[in-house]
């Protein structure tokens, strides 16, 4: 009987090491098709070149979800099709104007951007003494005399000690999005935020910024870092140094929308859905191709891949370009709304919004001593690939309201040093996208997918 | 007496606890040094811009010798000194010339590079038709009647399925480094080599080209990826194609250049020595800003990080900016013959020369089972900086004569996709360095070196 079970015990493990050398190799076949004939840099630049940036709400938006929408019926998906959305519409308007006004008339460009949701100037222009702070805390604590008819300046640089970027930015985006909204009540006529990023130029950066309907409505714009320095050096010299700003945005009547969705439906488990996808909404700068026209092409290449190898998934793999995750998320509500409503079983959800750039981690919810176990043997197939951890915690803007219906969320995280030189920024255009970088993000969305598309999570 | 081994074990668990975090401690000051106060990104601005290209021989090479003596004594070296070496001198001369003549008498001109070390052309160039091969065996296995006129066009790309391009290099380079050779005795007039890169473009790059004594010299040319494919694409359309090709390269006589050496001297054993080096020459076109301005700024950079934490090492580190990598390796056989000739201790040496891309890997000779386990203590305060695994062996062109002297050899290995888009070609510029990933490369030169002065090898 012993013998019996010590055979058996072979047998499994046999069978074990064979599956494993089977999925290194599925794994290896992904990458190698993605290196040798990858079409997510085409995709992109297609997205880029003739689409452009694309807020939500605007034309352009319109027609990413054209394109999205005839990119994956020309892949051959089983199904695709379009999941209304209502979006907010806001209108950057004419391009902004701020100077820097020393107490001895001197004026001086700077190079600002509306932050994404603002309101206006009055039309001429709005001219203001300068209050410096490097907190939320530090606006809030000031008093209304110090404050009344300035404009408060937000300059706490991104802490540069911190390996990843993201985190730096998750120490600092509070003054982008809360920064009006800490101001106003004291009387602040508007704020100036530096931009989010560890790069020293001339590029200012953009962003979602939040009003409370309780409180005024103050215009917020975001200053290039050099800009930022300047105006806070000659601070020191000159308190009396203004700024004037000049900015004509406003927010328009919300607009129907879609997030654009293709199926690849499974062949043992139908029922038992993933989810890949990016967003297809960008800031109304640049072109958002790191942010995130990479994470739909990845995406989409992903099930590509996966069809190029005459491999079937076992369970429904779902690619959705969601809209609107700059300013709203309605996108990604939306899709886990419905998915509640119409009780689907959205099992596993991994998103590519953290830039095209170099493989580095994989994150995942490690919900059970089961995924854990699976993440253990998995990622030695992606290691060979650049990616040389998963890391516990996953999941995104898009994919967050996933949470609520129970889906295990994952991320794909590529190197980030780079990532804050383009982002809501003039600089996020496809020039600044590495073909087998972004290629490389591709394989590795099909090698997860695939493994829980044959294993479940 | 159990009860005292089991108190003496706990202390000794305990301090060894203590130096980990001590350790830890000092590896994060030192990236938090470099990452807020870094000065490598400027000082290889200044090499760049100031300097620029610098050929072995050439007196841009005498120029960037000045540049490393004078950085290395402001940064308060304990000893500056220069190592002489005799070096090569080739000469470009006038712009290359490339043109596909189709044999309806269309010119098309294409983007070439003499490879270094090549002779002329005639000086009214060569006109030639072209027999393309994949390998130097396929170009040796030709009858004389089949190449005797003719341009040998080696045209095998790189293969884009390996993740290190290192790996796709080292498997195509041949080509450059031994096509006239091979081509040559067979009654070939020249070799057009496939530039080396995954990018496809219309820049050439050069490298080294070796000639066989024994056997005919004949010109050999890199030609850009994207004029290799339409002269490939033609010669299917029209074998009769030909090429005109025209290069005024010659080789000069020897010249007297130097390693550029500085030394901060060990406190407890200044007899055991630690290098870490690039190399200072370069190629002649852009300016040689990943090859290997990098690795040079990095190994300055990586002492003053010590200096700056008013560390003291307790063995010695000596930073060495290596003479002529490219086209000889004088420098880095001078300085190991030098060490043996003067019996010196070269414990441990660490080369930078892959670019100054974001961090990847540590290599490191795994000589005794000792040095495993320091690796495998040492890699955890590497992993929050970038560098997720130190990998058996390493080395590089400068440090490898070493090896015959005993030293442990390493080696930084930054991330690979983008450097042979830059490498030997005019697009090794300084605007392709990434201000942080240059740092973060600096952070682990001295952490490692940190990490060996004080524990050994």
């Amino acid at each position: 009987m012993r013998k019996f079970f010590a055979f058996c015990s072979i047998l499994s493990l046999t069978s074990v090491s064979q599956a494993q050398n089977r999925d290194s190799l599925v794994v290896k076949q992904l990458f190698d098709e993605v290196l040798t004939k990858g079409e997510c840099y085409e995709n992109l630049r297609v997205l880029c070149k003739t689409v452009g940036n694309r807020l939500s709400g605007s034309p352009e938006a319109a027609k990413a979800v054209k394109w999205g929408e005839a990119t994956m019926r020309k892949a051959g998906f089983d199904s695709v099709y379009l999941q209304p959305v209502m979006v907010p519409h806001w209108v950057r308007g004419e391009k902004e104007q701020a100077q820097i006004i020393t107490s001895a008339g001197k004026r001086i460009n700077v190079h600002v951007l509306a932050l994404g949701g603002s309101v206006a100037t009055t039309a001429k222009g709005i001219t203001a003494e300068i209050i410096e702070v490097s907190t939320l805390e530090e606006a809030k604590a000031l008093k209304p005399e110090q404050v009344k008819g300035k404009i408060v300046f937000f300059n706490r640089p991104m802490n540069p000690k911190y390996f990843s970027t993201f985190q730096a930015y998750g120490d600092c985006v509070d003054q982008r999005a809360r920064g009006a909204v800490s101001a106003a009540p004291n009387g602040a006529v508007a704020v100036l935020v530096r931009s989010m990023t560890l790069a020293s130029d001339h590029s200012p950066h953009t962003g979602s910024t939040y009003y409370d309907p309780e409180k005024p409505k103050i215009p917020a714009a975001g200053i290039a870092t050099l800009d930022a320095d300047l105006l806070s050096k000659l601070l020191k010299e000159d308190p009396k140094v203004k700024v004037f700003l000049k900015m004509n945005c406003s927010m328009k009547d919300s607009v129907l929308s879609y997030n654009v969705i293709g199926e690849l439906k499974g062949s043992q488990f139908p029922n038992e859905i993933l989810t890949v996808g990016g967003h297809l909404d960008s800031w109304d700068i640049g072109e958002g191709a790191h942010d995130d026209g990479a994470g739909c092409a990845q995406s989409l290449e992903a099930v590509r891949l996966i069809k190029a190898l005459g491999l079937r998934p076992k369970r429904t793999i779902r690619v959705v370009l969601f809209m609107n995750e700059e300013n709203g998320n309605r996108g990604g509500e939306t899709y886990a709304l419905m998915a509640r409503v119409n009780k689907e079983n959205i099992i596993f959800a991994v998103e590519s919004d953290a830039g095209g750039n170099t493989p580095r981690y994989l994150g995942l919810e490690m919900k059970t001593p089961a995924i854990q176990e699976k993440a253990k043997m998995w990622v030695n197939y992606f290691i060979p690939y650049g990616v040389s951890e998963i890391r516990a915690g996953g999941g995104g803007v898009d994919i967050g309201p996933l949470k609520q219906n129970g889906t295990v969320l994952a991320s794909y995280l590529p190197d980030s040093q780079r990532y804050f030189d383009y982002h809501h920024s003039e600089n996020d255009v496809f020039e600044n996208i590495h073909k087998r970088e972004l290629e490389l993000g591709a394989g590795h969305l099909a090698a997860i997918l695939w493994l829980v598309s044959e294993y479940g999570i």
